[in-house]
């Protein structure tokens, strides 16, 4: 079992994304998250500040991405270091179907939306830090990781609308999908 | 005399950017801003729902934006039509000073930074939107936009630091720059 099954944290995380599938995130409350959990409001607060809270609590991705990113080889060029440590996430990303759930309840609020993108941003700035880290300019360091969150989301949603593929071969072709669109136009007649 | 001079929202803009460099964004009231402009705030309610709006109203850039977008040659790839529009925001980031002021502003305050990443996904929901009608899957229009984004935002604080060079030409060094990160490593011996 999924140590994210295991703990009450967990179960407060998979009865919110079922309330807020069936019946939207405003019409929700944390007194219905907790009682469909088995638990106390009280311990819903334990874990998260307010019910927008409650699909982003979890920091793991973020210090897993950081941590790949710090102990990636000196010698990939900033870009490599973040593809790389981008195309491992899909373990944290499992299950994919709680992912898939997530996105589509996400995409469906406008309050969720905006808790999301903020928190994508958190992750960019420990990104930007982490290549500071290995010695990259701090506005270089800044637009890899934006070029490279770029790809992820693409190789991120084709992973989890691709059963088949694995997320670092998404994140890689994503990668040359990006150098042809950039590449420099060949020279036509006329 | 520029147009957002002329008018009570310049003034109230203007007003508020002043507040919140003098004591910051928190500290500083509807009340205050409407009488350091000279007005009521019931002046201020007509044109800002509230404080954190006061220096996002304005959907200039965004429409700009989109109407380049739309005007541009049919020949010219996705990239290229959203880094050739996004070059031409120079006329609406003027005066430069005033701009630079908003961004230090938004940087020391958490509510307007969330606020202002809220917007920029606002811009580049519309210029996803601008790619399709161009015949762009979405998913593609998506990425091409995400990418175009971290051009122009390298590009924008390249050119708020060196009051000589054009944004449009920091824009093409940018892409240049980006062609060449994620260009495959030439092979090496060893």
């Amino acid at each position: 079992m999924p140590r994210w099954e295991s703990d009450a944290q967990g179960r407060l995380k998979r009865a919110a994304l079922e309330l807020f599938e069936a019946q939207g995130f405003e019409r929700t409350s944390v007194a219905q998250i907790a009682r469909t959990a088995g638990l106390t409001e009280r311990s819903f607060y334990r874990y998260f500040p307010d019910k927008r809270e409650v699909l982003f609590a979890d920091d793991e991705l973020q210090a897993h991405l950081v941590a790949q990113v710090e102990a990636a080889d000196p010698d990939l060029t900033p870009i490599e270091a973040l593809l790389t440590a981008l195309g491992t996430a899909e373990e944290i990303f499992r299950p994919r179907e709680f992912l898939l759930r997530r996105v589509r309840v996400i995409a469906a609020s406008p309050a969720l939306a905006e808790r999301d993108l903020i928190k994508l941003a958190d992750i960019a700035d420990a990104l930007v830090r982490a290549l500071e880290h290995r010695g990259v300019e701090p506005g270089r360091a800044r637009f890899i990781t934006d070029v490279a969150i770029a790809v992820s989301r693409r190789a991120t949603s084709r992973w989890l609308a691709d059963p088949d593929a694995t997320l670092s071969e998404l994140v890689a072709q994503t990668a040359a999908e990006l150098r042809e669109a950039v590449a420099p136009p060949t020279p036509t007649a006329g």
